[in-house]
């Protein structure tokens, strides 16, 4: 029943009527694709200029209804914050050249070394695999965080945008927007809890009473009324998480034999690039000059 | 310990003496949020062309050695492209104005219509989300096609891009050129993974046997030597899957109750959208004589 | 003097004391260009899409400066009008594949067509290609148009964008928007110069006048108050300035000899291209079905 | 027979049989103009990213046959370089935030300032006003230069390019790059045009003598047979034309009378910026310690 019918390729209608090998258009179908091949001239360029920082920034989409159905507590989930600390290490682990990462709340930013040629600098590429690393890790670790308590729903998704800055001062300042960022948020969102879950006001009169505040009295509030010292809450949730490459020395023993010696154990040591997470202030100079590394000189 | 400790904001020092409030820079750090935000003015708009096609295409990063590390059944896995087609339906679902979306091996390609407003028509919005989705579905829907016997052994990752058709006709090329792709790929691989399980060549030995062969020299192989008909093969290998929205009415009995009348069973018929999968020619005409409302008109 | 003399390349000092020869530095320089030839990199790609028509629109820089110090009359100046499209007829002639041209008051839109590879569509060739050659005709033209009376005072300049097409309609709703504005703006100013000129008014009075008026109630002042039926002022001035090109036959005689004729005169006929320039409308359909070859098939 | 006539506007027809008036659609044609407004969503946005040099670079168009055609003298004609320089000197004084413009031969390359913000760094704008005003610029102060024996034949055009620096270094790489183009450039022709009128070479033996030579081998022939010093040639050839500002002091005697003094003669000075020329090296570090306010610091 083959034999005799009608195939279509291209648009074109033949009968084939001895062997259905005729019909398979074997060397017209690969002029089909040449045919078609010039589709691929409409892709364009989209190089990121040479000698900045290459910034990928992904958020949550729709975070909002997701932590609500995951019951994350409040103000902050320890596990859903391990969770994004340990997708974006993943990140880091997978793609060649980024030189710090920082994250908060359902956000993480990366930071590609200014002349890194990963890539060849294309944004679309960085941006969908960073992308895509971070949300395949996030669903594939959320049982070491979550445990079987709390199972996934649905699988969440984050967007994420490139930005690219000229020179150390912008790209710091760039962080420094993120951790001030978090800064804000994190004090408000502790008042506001606070006042919710320990002052016993509804979230409707939380807001009211925050209205107008500054931080000073957000401040007050925490200290005078439920006798909480802002500044010693926890480090993760006021500055947000710094992910840097630290060089360690690891020293292994090798059992060794060396020409007219006997077999003895060597202790070797390697020096290993590991991913290290740190919660401390990267707005002011000390975190930079204890890690001179990170930036590359403007001057380059 | 706190009292009299020197606080770091913004570069500055200052030392606080009385109360740790004074401490927050509460405004100060305020300040120093808006202070940093002119970094936002190094975001570039990427808005795509008006009236043109978006077409976002997908493939997997280092799938090579993922299929190894996973033992995919070659030529084709149907476990895994099952996993594909679950995750490109997930992607459709979740993101608006998606007409149609084709993906074969390890690749999947979705066309956002040519008037969508989705995100803008930002490019970078649009791909990550897309990247991002596919991604954590990927990771999700796992178990669903490789049960327990294959676990998944790290999360993968896929890159993406962006390319924008201004016409009917650029568009079909685009898909057939990528349907092209998948038919020369199929039968080069159906060929020779049968020279191998079948014939009992090595790798190395059905590579050369190929080498130089036309589309019919393979064929004639099949036919000739496995008395395998290539156009009977399993279309999903050979054409690849087709996403399309189909309009369907269903029909559920509602238990309703009219004014001066007995409460009653009513059959209510809804037309609703659903993602069906497709193993067709998406070349020649006939797809798209019987699916009229995927494209929109050119002259708009 | 030149021997012993310090010579510097490349930031490094050199005492060259024997021959000046020896100070060229002859392969170090060339070495030194190379080291910096780095910095080509830092050009990007600005390609146009394919398949769309790429439109330049110039603007005049200042112009309304610049046509009180060169006494252009109101409200429309026939001899700068016919510089404007002796410009662009120039533009036109030097630049392959411009389809169509349209201008009025200081602003002039080229259209290339759309399957145009000139310059191979990079966006900033072509714009700036247009601006410069529009700017210099402009100069070089001046003369014929303004004669000795009022020379030109000093070098004007335009500034030009690119915008893209992708289908028929919206090339043609884009020379429909500057038509329809040529139209507007030349309605009220030929109403406020009137008033002004004819009526007596001052400019703020006129101004005051014309405050919330529509079309038809400019066209009544012009037609009670001054007789004046718009319809039939200059076509110019209320349509604008539309190039296109048209094939003519011109039949020229050459004195020509054939084997075994006499020598004799023998008309010769060629089609040649030549720019015409219309003034009519080009918003309606009867201008495009009479020029059936500007536009190409959306279908391509 | 205006009367009764049918009118066309956006594509509809009506017929008119009352008034003339009625004809003109006042409000219809405003309407109309909203109606294609959208097509200014079509335009895109390429704003130069912030804190980088922003540099224009023009090129002559077809330079070579305009060179023959207005008999430039070789291998460097004064006229056509006075010429170039008057036209950059001129886009200099009208464009705001250009801080050094280099040229040789048929190109200049002009730089804006990393922190500018004009025309809202929008590229397509910065490089047509630029190449506009240059080329009018030519064009108008052309017989300045070439006097009446060389008329302009035709109007020259222009093409130009935007480039983004990110450092001071990248930017002095681009400038040396250019002078050190020159340099080779105006070496080879320097030998080469001295072989053809003094050495009676022609041209086709000229280029056969110069095939792999190195810069010293070509020092050594101007040398040894033709006793020039290539070093003591005219800087104007070898090294270019560098533009910058410089503040000058200016006194001019003004007429003034304060209260309870006699009206006399008062000396006022004021500082005023005017554009200078250059003719020396700019790849070494003099240049730039001699004007440490043409870059800004790198840390902004």
């Amino acid at each position: 029943m083959l034999f005799g019918k009608a195939c279509r390729f291209g648009g074109r209608v033949r009968f084939c009527v001895v062997k259905p090998l005729a019909c398979l258009f074997s060397s017209s179908s690969n002029m089909a694709k040449s045919k078609f091949e010039y589709v691929r001239n409409f892709e364009t360029d989209d190089t990121c200029l040479r000698n900045c920082y290459i910034v990928v920034r992904l958020d949550g989409r729709n975070f909002h209804k997701f932590t609500e159905q995951h019951k994350f507590s409040k103000p902050n989930d320890n596990r859903a914050l391990g969770l994004m600390t340990r997708s974006a290490h993943s990140v880091m682990e997978e793609l060649e050249d980024i030189v710090i990462a920082y994250g908060q709340s359902d956000e993480f930013s990366f930071v590609f070394k200014r002349t890194s040629n990963w890539f060849k600098r294309r944004a679309s590429k960085l941006m969908t695999h960073v992308a895509s690393q971070f949300s395949s890790s996030y669903v594939f670790y959320w049982k070491e965080f979550f445990g079987e308590q709390q199972p996934l729903l649905y699988p969440p998704s984050f967007d994420g945008r490139v930005v690219l800055y000229p020179s150390n001062r912008n790209l710091r300042d760039y962080l420094s927007w993120r951790q001030a960022d978090c800064h804000i948020n994190n004090l408000y969102n502790t008042v506001f809890w606070t006042l919710v879950q320990k002052g016993g006001l509804t979230t409707a009169q939380a807001e009211d009473r925050l209205k107008g505040t500054l931080a000073s009295d957000k401040n007050e509030i925490l200290f005078s009324e439920f006798d909480i010292n802002y500044n010693t809450e926890s480090a993760l949730h006021r500055k947000g998480t710094t992910l840097i490459w630290e060089k360690r020395d690891e020293t292994v023993t090798k059992r060794m034999k060396r020409p007219n010696e006997e077999e003895k154990d060597v202790a070797v040591t390697r020096s290993r690039r590991r991913v290290q997470a740190k919660h401390c202030d990267i707005i002011g100079e000390p975190f930079w000059e204890e890690h001179p590394d990170i930036l590359e000189d403007d001057n380059c």
